[in-house]
């Protein structure tokens, strides 16, 4: 293993002080436990917004945190759930008096994790709603969940959510405007390469040279199926089409459509996808009405992508569009 | 080799549109050849920002054509230098009648055919300066060029001289500015692993598993030497000892400080490197004034990185931080 790290012991503590030291306008850091918060502090009178999770899926969470999107991130040890106190430590640091919304991906370990904080939180006197994010379409049960995966339409719910905080949307407002965003986004991934976590130093699964991944989860757990190695365009067939089924989308809806990296993937080839995805949708009468594409909610160095789609109404377009200012997202 | 394509021969084309469709709010394509242009057309009486080289280093040129930073981009094929019409069309695309400053890379195929084109442009009545970048340090000939190679700092050179542009400087100043910014940038970098073409579909280098590549190039042509694989904190002294060296830099200075990821390199690696960096910047009594940290000039899925850094005064501050509109820069 090849990695630039100085010690897998210290590897998430030191990718921490240097992300913040790179985007000291945005964002500070707390330690003991480690917590990203914006700027500034909490915005009183604002809902705060809270994420968390293992880290090695970065930008995601700490680099959405700033105007617009997350008030707070606890990033946990690699691909390992932030305890509860991190997760109440982020809570703490997001409450600006109007109450905090948590945004769960649902891995087993962050929802017990998370769980508990909540408590903790409301117990301290802090209203607290949760939101579990379950978009991966892959799989009904996995390795580290019970449903569906939490992936890559994380994004897409934090920025969401994010706006609506930030325009002023009570409690329960960005609770549930949160939980309509999870209803309408579902994502399918692609693995060619496994990631290496640094503290084993080995590739996280076996590949072989001509076998590719499909439904892969983003800590390289199984996904539904290995087939060869096939053109850029069948594979996005292959993720895109349970992702439409799934939605039940039909002629006339209009959807954001996510190509995202798994962190070893060049753009060009996001691109390639991007391209096929947006012909599927256009052929199937659904208009591609906002883009991402680009590695957002990644895998380490894992070789790879996935494909989200979310519904649009008219509200949701309206804050995807909403300024915002993190290192990652910014418009 | 596993990638996201469909055929090597399309691979260019294909991520063209996709990315396209994908920022088609910033962006327009023109074929024949293809050239990535600000969405709207050139602004009259602004003088044009054009760039362009082989393609594979995504997202250089095409995710910095926007408001603020280019005009338009020629992307070639892959690792191949646009021939001289591709050139001719970006500046051709990027003119609003007040002449147009071409940014090239220091690789003699791009520096051979920009010329032509130069030449060809000046004759249908377009008033053209170019800008060399030539700042890698780490050898001061190649495989590819005379002179020193143009890496990671093109990014800064685009974006300063965008801005320039964008306020209305003339021909002669955003050449000068330009001009400026390239005199003040050095940047070295270190590859862990070798990217694959998808033309050969082989990985571009050998390197052993136990072994890293100071001084690589964007292309993954050689560097300064190979060392065994060390701390990140070791790697980041190596690369920043000869960028300060060549720099002059003195205590008391302001700088811009660039982390670039070569494409296969996760985030949080990157991080690890602007730390270190910033720490010893820091006790050598420099101030890390801005900064930016991100995969920007990339090698396909090449595994490594490049620091740079750029020695700042109050206009190139004020340059960098004004507001720019494009698919991976936007403020």
């Amino acid at each position: 293993m090849k990695k630039l790290v100085n010690d897998p012991a210290t590897v998430v503590a030191q990718s921490l002080e240097g992300f913040v030291l790179a985007h000291a306008d945005l964002v500070a850091l707390s330690r003991d436990p480690f917590v990203v918060r914006r700027a500034g502090g909490p915005v009183p009178g604002k809902v705060g917004l809270v994420s968390g999770g293992g880290s090695g899926h970065e930008p995601l969470h700490v680099g959405f945190v700033g105007r617009g999107m997350l008030d707070a991130a606890a990033p946990g040890e690699v691909f390992t759930s932030p305890p509860p106190d991190q997760f109440l430590a982020a809570i703490t640091a997001a409450d600006g008096g109007a109450g905090v919304v948590v945004v769960v991906k649902n891995y087993t370990g962050d929802v017990l994790n998370a769980e508990i904080a909540v408590e903790l939180a409301t117990e301290a006197g802090i209203e607290v709603r949760t939101v579990l994010v379950n978009d991966d379409v892959a799989v009904e049960d996995s390795t580290y969940t019970a449903g569906r995966r939490g992936v890559a339409g994380t994004v897409l719910v934090e920025k969401i959510a994010g706006a609506a905080a930030e325009r002023g949307d009570d409690l329960d407002a960005v609770a549930a405007v949160a939980a309509r965003t999870v209803a309408g986004v579902r994502t399918m991934g692609v693995a060619l390469r496994a990631c290496t976590v640094p503290h084993t130093g080995r590739p996280s699964f076996d590949l072989p040279d001509d076998e590719i991944e499909i439904g892969i989860g983003i800590h390289g757990e199984p996904g539904r199926r290995r087939v060869s190695a096939a053109p850029a365009d069948e594979v996005t067939a292959m993720l895109l089409a349970p992702v439409v089924e799934d939605l039940g989308l039909a002629a006339g809806e209009r959807v954001l459509l996510l190509v995202n990296g798994m962190g070893g993937t060049p753009d060009a080839e996001l691109a390639i996808v991007f391209r096929q995805a947006h012909a599927l949708l256009t052929a199937a009468g659904v208009l591609v009405h906002r883009a991402l594409l680009g590695s957002y909610v990644t895998s380490l160095d894992m070789a790879g992508a996935s494909l989200s789609v979310l519904r649009l109404d008219d509200e949701l377009t309206a804050l995807w569009d909403a300024p915002v200012t993190t290192a990652r997202l910014r418009w």
